[in-house]
């Protein structure tokens, strides 16, 4: 409490604008799940005064009426009633393909900060991400976004942030501290993911009855796993050091959120495996001053960071067969997506890296 | 029908005293999710006569008392009032350590037959078996088993049938006709087991609210994975072919039942890695002949294994990272355990392996 | 097995022409979830010999491919490609108002006999039916329908089986042996469904996240409680006795299949209030010829008839408040659609009720 | 955010000794379900300091380690280690009949409020909680509590607080508008509710193979309901209007948390029938100025409250059979348990009702 009310006078007293008035934020696909947790965090963000919430389908419509359990109020609009010039901060949670237009219109439209959802600007070398999605339609902006994962690469600069896929996010988060430490020689990364990764669109594979009391690989093509999330990883993993090309195998969980990864590494020289103590280590002392990321000895529940913006990370090592398992945990929608978009706008405006993520950590 | 009477009047022509009066078979650990399975499938077999059900925990207590949806009658009975030498089948579903001293028994005691599911005459050797279980009670029987994967080693022989574990079910099925023919550097297989694999006591980690909305990888202990199933999938497959240390990582899942195995294979010789179609062919040929084990080019899923005795596989390549990747799905409760004892019996009665496991091919 | 030889000898010594070659089935909507359930009962029967499947979405994809879980061959085809002349049994599963055409056809076309899922002729009165329902399309046909619910109404008579819908199965089931016995003053039905009873076609209701962790009730229109099995549900109890409007809310679970009814009565003459032993003896002595439907003291769980054609049924007796409350459970998709169904084909060909259908008991 | 500064500065101003150190809290038996809940909830309320938690079970170990998902620091303690005096509010999550003493106990050491989360102090009779709980333990004690439901009976009084049941609650909010304004016949209550009201400890009824994919009436003993949540129901509306015996039939869903009460209501007029818009604007009347009510036109689903302190309310009619259906959601866990002790706490302390549960709106 104490501590509250002087982290709000030290605002006043700075005579900073943002306390004045409230920060201005605009959503754009806001009806989507990733969308409704934003609206749902922003709405609870203390800085942030009001926010516009944009859905091409359903402009005119209340939120809560779309998506009772947000109890917010608010209807939607349509994405250019919003007026970009006074957004301090806007963020798009478009599909692949459709973001990077209206990114591009954001910023040159005077948005203050654009937090893209989407993988548009994930992949740094345009080539990587013509081979996985297909033409870029801006890819004179690539190089301006910050990858959007603080804990490994820092707090975001300029006005573009590119927020990680979650399955990045997970997979980076575990992986960073051995890449920077040990030579690798092979990374397969199991990952398990509730349905709330699959989108809010009704189809087949979405449907209750295929999904309960069911799992399934999922992102075979032909014969080979092809998962988009693949090449993320690669190029951020190689951001820190020497990464091999990576087997990504997801699969689908009859759950609603959070993600699970076990990820099995093997080492060039199988003499420098460590103790699982040691990672943890690695883990703690990385990871040590930010808010969101732990480690334990224990191997992380989906159900322990389900529902918070928590990643958890865990290792262990099997001496016999000379590999290392390492574990990630984390919720897809908020860690992975939502909880992170806003974690990245704190850090990105000079702000707590948890603020209005409190009751999340 | 036809084929059905045809084969009705065969057994009549051959004068077989299995038709006269039907086979008895007995039950040892009846109260359990497998031996469950076990009483249901036995109900409806067209071969067998009677079974005796023994419990400890429940004996005079009706069967569809602690069972509601099995719909079968009778009442449980202590082990010692089932007639061992009357037998025709037993089947002991105890707790491993537990059932070597009454298989024994019952052997001694003149059963014909005897399937044991736990995991006493799994493992060839005693100082592996000493090393994951302890002290063996009768290691002299070790030699006497025959190990019940049909579709791998052949009808099982003699009158001890080793029921496999579940998961090893999943992973020698898949493996095996590769270690047939490749040269294998690196096996790791990625389990996801329903909760029906956990047995039917109560307690936190099968608590519905630790279960649900959850998934969790499990097995790891002191910062190594040490699952027992482990030497069993070595074991076996060394009876195919040469095969490292495997890694076996097991998950829990929030489903009842059903099992689904993502294994990754490297190649000692990277430029051996075959298209997916020819592991697909492989199967094909190993399993062409056997009922319940089939191949197809999608990978599968738990819900179509679940409540049947099949095994479904797959395979994919992953030739970025050099790495096969075979998936295989089963029910835990019946091809990995139940259908499994029953299909053993049949074939070591002279029977057909699918007689009274029809409906769940 | 003796008696499943005996029974066969017995047809074969009839010289009956069913077992020479087998019965002809069509199934017209094999796509639906109730189709897929009658696929895989058909495929079992041992007097059905061939059955032809229709989709006019799936025609000329495998059967298998659509429902990998079927583990059945054989493909759809275009309903026009079946020759209704040839079939002994014709089973339509289509939609409400759609189905009563197809069904004429099939009668005009020769076929023996006509098993129609839909609700188009289990309304005796076109009035009511078009108060629900909208213009029958062949109301001619109407008087012709025998209602399948045998273990109330008797084996189906004539060429014409309108099979019950699922709520009305564990409705009428519950409620028929008490309207027969008392005076009813009102009748209160708070169902419970499984998703599959909300259809394969997907859309928001049926995506995994509208229904995981939650339950709702629905079928509530402008305020008011309309479920088009409301007046089936009456209409089929005032057959056997006095019963006035009922009140049936049905709510939507978070489970596969199943249903469950909790079923409050109020008496006329709060006097005649039975013990809860009269209600149970009430429903052995109805129900004690029919293999299907049971009574037992305690309140059935879904889970104890799921993937079975049981109805399980139970009573309580509130003294204090003075009401009658019973409880119904079945799987909606086999004694509430596709078990029936057969059962009902069974009995109006002369067969035993259970024939394949024995391992459902 | 200007708000919740001056909030603070009001505090400030009025120079409040809360605000200067902060209250200290107790929980005692703060390792069940209901216990996890208020450690969390008191963690993130701004006007706690501290709080201790005890747990006779766990004492000395790590409250994160019991509960990982709390993500909260701190050890279990035992009861005896914390100073009853120095409390300015205990919270007790024992079961019925231990409770009593505790709360004794607190209030004779000078605690300066007692939630009793217990049913020992809601049944202001001692002859009725005799009925259906056994003897009390300290009756004289029975005049002194406050039943903690405020939107029915204001904000509690004195110095102990009786916390509703979860179910009574959401049966109150929903029948309580009605009992005022109506003359009612017959109350059925038809209730469902998520795993967590069963309670943290292991049996058969929680394990997950007996909860998943099912539903069953319970509390039901030798054929009559006997839930003990009735009398609370019937006592309490009495306070409002006259209320008949009420029947109440719960049913344990496969989901961890939830509530939802489809309630049936006839009138002694059934003239009187309102429209359930009618019934609406009551709810809107009676409960239009707390935070944690509201009512809608569609029935809510349990999705739409859980995980937060609300109850949702609706209504339908049927005209038909002349009968008022309820509808009334809330999450067993927040509003039906720690959520309202909170909510009590802060109206008994003269808190804004809803600190500390802001982002539970």
């Amino acid at each position: 409490m104490v501590n509250q009310i002087m982290q709000i006078l030290e605002y006043l007293s700075e005579g900073s604008t943002i306390c004045g008035v409230g920060l201005k934020a605009g959503i754009y696909g806001g009806s989507g799940f990733v969308g409704a947790e934003l609206v749902r965090l922003l709405a609870g963000h203390p800085e942030v005064g009001a926010t516009s919430v944009s859905s091409r389908g359903y402009a005119g419509r209340g939120i809560s009426e779309v998506y009772p359990h947000l109890g917010v109020g608010g209807e939607y609009v349509e994405p250019d009633e919003i007026d970009a010039s006074g957004l301090d901060a806007a963020f798009v949670a478009y599909g692949h393909g459709e973001s990077a237009g209206a990114v591009k219109e954001l910023l040159d439209g005077g948005a203050g900060l654009v937090v893209d959802l989407s993988a548009d600007f994930r992949l740094p070398e345009v080539e990587v991400y013509e081979e996985w999605y297909g033409e870029h339609p801006v890819p004179e902006l690539l190089g301006e976004a910050s990858y959007g994962l603080p804990e490994v690469f820092g707090a975001p600069v300029g006005r573009l942030i590119a927020n990680p896929g979650c399955y990045p996010t997970a997979a980076i988060l575990a992986l960073a501290p051995v890449v920077r430490r040990l030579q690798i020689r092979s990374v397969t990364i199991n990952a398990l993911s509730g349905v709330s990764g699959a989108g809010a669109k009704p189809d087949v594979r979405t449907h209750f009855m295929t999904v309960n009391e069911n799992v399934s690989a999922y992102g075979i093509t032909n014969g080979s796993p092809r998962h988009r999330h693949t090449p993320e990883i690669e190029a951020m993993l190689r951001r820190v050091g020497e990464v091999p090309e990576v087997t990504f195998v997801p699969h689908l969980l009859p759950i609603s959120r959070g993600e699970l990864e076990t990820i099995v590494v093997e080492l060039e020289d199988p003499g420098d495996l460590p103790e699982s103590g040691d990672v943890l280590g690695w883990y703690a002392e990385d990871y040590g001053d930010w808010k969101f990321v732990e480690a334990q000895p224990e191997p992380p529940h989906i159900s322990h960071v389900a529902n918070t913006n928590r990643a958890r990370l865990s290792a262990a090592v099997d001496r016999r067969a000379g590999k290392l398992l390492l574990f990630s945990a984390v919720d897809n929608l908020l860690k992975g997506a939502a909880g992170a978009a806003v974690q990245n706008m704190n850090l990105a405006l000079g702000l707590e890296e948890d603020l209005g993520l409190e009751h999340l950590k």
